[in-house]
């Protein structure tokens, strides 16, 4: 059974995820968290998220093969989140990767829930960094949404069922 | 009762809180005016929404304290627009008190209908003042939200009742 | 019979206006390409979507005069897309006759699908250019949609009719 919830920036999706990971779980759910990059203010945010989290889920840290670590979860696994791993991939030089890593995800046989952040729904930006990840975030979304069980859209704390 | 619109710029939120206001009045609606500063854009936006407006409404203007004046209303009282509002507490110093009083207005017995715009459906920026503002942005749209009896998301000018 | 399919970059909002044109079409839809101003990218971009299309549609482009384009039109036209048409009416200096054309497109009596960026959920911008940009698409997607027989919000991939 795979989830997506995709929403805004504080639109809730997190709190959403994790309590729909936890609803799912057979005993405890692992959080696989993506971050790579940390300056000051990504440490008090990441601090404050475990803080949130306690020790309801079993953390994994993994900036870019996420399959590969799924494979080896025996419980629902909460990836938090896609669009911090698509940078990584980008800045690592893996973009032409990236699809295929998401196919491979969506085969893996764990329950999966898959949090996105939306974040198209703007000006094209005059980055051209910036309008690859929008590109990319987008298409990954499509993927996943088209293989999840359940799509959630989350906007002001409340989540919609969209699929 | 207390309501909430939320939507992207010129999505049609404001048309759609200023008919539901209306509409759930006893005898005549505030409409609560949270700007503070003025260019000559906003100036002539002002001008065009209160034309809009017309004398429908009893326009009170506060940039800050809106607990305060909303406990003098003796009908249902529009606020436009919140994202305005926690931008004038965060150029007056005042961002520690945001939370505290979206509680006193939650709490207010008085109709309310909030007018909140979506902003967070983009890249994050690279600007720590408006990353700020956009996370504040977003919780206080989650804490509105939760308590509110009605909650509608509008694009392109149709609302739809998420909650 | 007229239709909207707006959503924010690669929401899939094109892919869901081009099935939704090709089945109410009586022989063979058309396509208008309001694209004008073309970077490598761009190229890169149109050549992809033409390939897309492959050979389903008849392909006119037209920057500005899309009302006396379809009026020739013997089957549903698709517009792909309205965001771009307002763009180029701004840079040809013409946004004083956006929202006549665009009266005189939703009173011709072809059908017409139209796809629109959802551009405004973000912070508002500090470049004029921009603000006006966001405002004119905001106002003409609430056009449309007000006279448009079914609205699609598009979020990963998912249409949702929200009218």
């Amino acid at each position: 059974m795979k989830a997506l919830f995709i929403g805004g920036i504080k639109s809730g999706k997190s709190k959403h995820a994790e309590l729909f990971a936890l609803r799912q779980a057979k005993k405890k759910p692992y959080y696989l968290a993506t971050t790579e990059f940390f300056d000051d203010e990504m440490k008090r945010r990441i601090k404050r998220h475990k803080k949130q989290r306690k020790k309801r889920f079993r953390t994994i840290e993994e900036p870019l093969k996420l399959s590969k670590v799924i494979k080896r979860c025996d419980d629902i696994v909460l990836i938090e989140d896609i669009g911090m791993w698509i940078n990584n991939m980008l800045y690592h030089g893996k973009e032409k990767k990236i699809q295929k890593e998401i196919e491979k995800l969506l085969r893996c046989k764990q329950d999966i829930v898959f949090v996105v952040n939306n974040v198209g729904e703007s000006v094209v930006s005059e980055n051209a960094l910036v309008r690859e990840f929008c590109d990319l975030n987008g298409i990954v979304s499509q993927m996943i949404a088209k293989e999840c069980d359940a799509v959630f859209y989350v906007v002001a704390g409340i989540a919609q069922r969209i699929k």
